[in-house]
């Protein structure tokens, strides 16, 4: 039920905090940087804690890898300097969104890719992507239930990569609003279907009407993939 | 649990041949290039029927997957002359398997692939497989229950294709024998990881003694990803 721990429902932070209490013998939270909505995932989440307890980087590693749901994997554990957050320190982030182009379904990728029958104009995807680089007032792109406390964020890079029948869409940014990546990629999508101009999404950002963008896209194509820092790193493993 | 029909058991031929069964109203078999054990997968596979029903191709295609279970897929169907058999008359099969180099899990591909947490040497690697390549008595390279009649066989290629954390072992050739590539990729990783030399694929070839070739590599890494024909195809969807 993804990310955030959650009273009645199973969740990535929970499964977490359950593992490393039952290590540390003690109840601890740790902090993401970012909530990942249910049915997104993660090849690169990045979370912190606080401890005196003296498990080894590598007990930490394999111990909870031991302990956690095999959906859910520990890939590397790191000590950083006392003043580190996850999120807070996070210099910028990508997220990868994975198209899966064809008329018919595939066994494989279902829970990880959002199929599309219709042939896409990538072309015009990149049009109406190059709208979106720089650093704007996505109001646009932003669910109603987003309670960030302004909508400027910067987009370094968005771009397209076709592997075969998969298109992935690549987003790197300083930051992202709630359902962000999901309503560019629904806006984009309408682009490559030629249900919207690539234009449009000029008039998206000077007007910041939400209704006026694409659909949600659905949350198993999306994959947050790595999120980057500059604090330096004390000791890793592996 | 496989391809081939088992009573107590699902299979692939038993789930398709029960939803082309609730499409026609009539019972029958389905012929595949080969039979998948339990845990390998198909990106490609081939099978044929006969039947006098005049569903349209686009009718098989999306009938059978509105019946099938969301993990098997057809990907498209075709009309073929009378004397096709989906076995028989393949000119050759590409399969292909997943090794996940990696110290640490992950949460994706445990079930699509095999994890090693030791380097691999690909060079070493690629030294043993241009031994394997060409025309062999590949005896040593059969599981003890397989019922083909001679074991020689030819491999056009056997290419290993680095992809990030995953080394992609593709062999394509004229048939195979039971665990065939398994085998093959156990023996590989043995010599990947410096247990085995090169060269003692020279020898496993002359002298064909199962019990000194590598272990079967796990079935969950494998994919049958192509079976190509030189039959004229009469009409295809999509």
């Amino acid at each position: 039920a993804g990310w955030q721990v959650q009273d009645n429902a199973p969740t990535v932070q929970g499964v977490v905090e359950q593992a490393l209490g039952r290590l540390l013998k003690t109840t601890l939270r740790v902090t993401a940087s970012g909530r990942t909505d249910a049915g997104v995932h993660a090849l690169g989440q990045v979370a912190n804690f606080r401890t005196t307890g003296r498990v080894p980087l590598r007990g930490f590693v394999h111990g909870l890898n031991g302990l956690l749901p095999r959906d859910v994997a520990v890939r590397a554990a790191a000590e950083v300097p006392a003043e580190f957050d996850s999120r807070r320190s996070a210099v910028h982030k990508t997220y990868r969104y994975f198209l899966y182009r064809s008329p018919t379904p595939s066994a494989f990728g279902r829970r990880t890719s959002w199929r599309l029958s219709r042939p896409l104009d990538l072309a015009a995807m990149r049009a109406g992507a190059g709208h979106l680089v720089g650093t704007h007032d996505f109001s646009a792109f932003r669910s109603a239930g987003c309670d960030a406390p302004h909508a400027v964020r910067e987009i370094h890079e968005l771009a397209m990569v076709e592997r075969g029948e998969y298109l992935e869409v690549e987003v790197r940014g300083n930051a992202f609003l709630r359902n962000m990546v999901r309503i560019i990629v629904g806006t984009l999508v309408e682009i490559g279907e030629g249900r919207r101009a690539p234009e449009s999404v000029v008039g998206l950002l000077a007007e910041g009407d939400r209704t006026r963008a694409g659909a949600t896209a659905p949350p198993q194509g999306l994959f947050l993939a790595e999120v980057c820092y500059d604090t330096p790193v004390l000791e890793a493993y592996p």
